[in-house]
């Protein structure tokens, strides 16, 4: 069985997630049923694997998948005809690359990258509808950099993760938080570059919308170095919600799409 | 009555167009319908008036409309209130000016800036649906900057005008057309900006539309000189689709919003 490497993209906004649940729309599904119009390995229930689970509402513009195909497929091809197939549900096919059988989406993943943009503005949006998080007044840029860098390193960031998170261990590494603020007609833009060999659930969101707190003037940037040490769910700023984020990348040992 | 102008930006999706129509969804309704729940004036049937009127599915982020009021407002809280009022429209007051009476929105506009969104990529669009006009295949910005060169300037525009078009004249004066190109995910945005005092009905669109064939290499940059000479219609490329096109700002002998 040919194994092909998916990039996709996606509007979150009318799924519950990735990942495929009984009554609700996912975007596993959508490429499932892809996939099952052209081979007959998902017509009988054929799964994909993707790196990064992402929540109901969250956006992707670089998630990772692979699947299993019973024919051989020119990648090129491939694409084309899950495009066709995928429409009219906001999932695009940016790039097919055959892979070896070791090659797995998640567990082959070195790294993934997050972007959230938040928009600070008074005047509601229109073309940004769903695709930023809005908050009305302008944040200090220098303070959510001091309370981030408290963040960078190998930390246990229970403070920073989901009550239902599932993960193992909840100590990661964190590699980059970088912050640019951009103008918007009549506000700012805010973007949260984050990177990492793996998050924890509600992890970024965790992170965002402490931030956010230190850029209103709520909190002080060392709260966040504070609050991380106290390893305790409660000690966390709000989570912001998902229409702000997007996983934008995953790193591999060699990238399959080069 | 005190007159306000008002900037204005929103999603032309739903609408069909700026100017109010019976029986259709138009953005001047929406703006009077929010403003008729604040002043009496409008509860009666006032109407306001806007330097551009955007055609169905066009977008603006700086239209300008100015409006008669019957109470005295603070410009910043009748921007509030008619944000309020607009919702869930995806329609936004961006600044709200007290104006002199001589200030009108369209006869006092001594410039109008338009921007068109182009993508090229052979994937489908997700974040960016509605909001520009795609095309498979990469254009030549050079060859489109050295077409767009001879419609620089004082011309009869005939041949770009929409047969239902209403000016008087067809002597315009173009005075900047400039082509951007930023990179998309797998893919490229051109950006084309035009500038003039005022335009014609489907002036931008068939600009934009005809460029497109010059980038695809179906055009010789020198057969928009042509065709600009020709003073016909059917010398014109194919006019564009509504969607990619933004009203962009609004030039006045001076800016009540600054």
């Amino acid at each position: 069985m040919p194994r092909y490497a998916l990039k996709i993209e996606y509007d979150g906004a009318p799924f519950a997630g990735w990942q495929a649940q009984a009554d609700q729309p996912s975007v596993q599904q959508s490429v499932e049923e892809a996939l099952a119009r052209l081979d007959p390995g998902f017509a009988s229930g054929g799964r994909i694997a993707a790196a990064g689970r992402t929540d109901a509402g969250v956006h992707a513009t670089g998630q990772v998948a692979h699947a299993d195909m019973q024919r051989d497929w020119d990648p090129f091809r491939l694409g084309e005809a899950l495009n066709f197939h995928l429409k009219p549900a906001p999932v695009a096919i940016l790039a097919v690359a055959r892979v070896d059988d070791q090659f797995h989406a998640r567990f082959s993943a070195m790294e993934r990258r997050y972007l959230f943009r938040l928009v600070a503005r008074r005047a509601p949006l229109t073309h940004l509808r769903g695709q930023v998080w809005q908050v009305l007044n302008p944040l200090d840029v220098d303070s959510m950099r001091a309370g981030a860098a408290h963040l960078l390193g190998q930390h246990d960031f229970t403070t920073f993760r989901s009550s239902i998170c599932q993960a193992q261990s909840p100590v990661k590494t964190m590699d980059e938080i970088t912050i640019d603020s951009v103008p918007v007609p009549h506000g700012h833009e805010y973007r949260f570059y984050l990177r990492a060999r793996s998050f924890l659930h509600n992890q970024v969101r965790s992170i965002v919308g402490t931030l956010e707190r230190v850029g209103a003037g709520s909190w002080h940037p060392d709260r966040v170095r504070d609050a991380l040490q106290a390893c305790e769910r409660s000690a966390c700023g709000p989570v912001c919600p998902p229409q702000g984020l997007y996983l934008s990348g995953v790193g591999y040992p060699q990238d399959p799409f080069a």
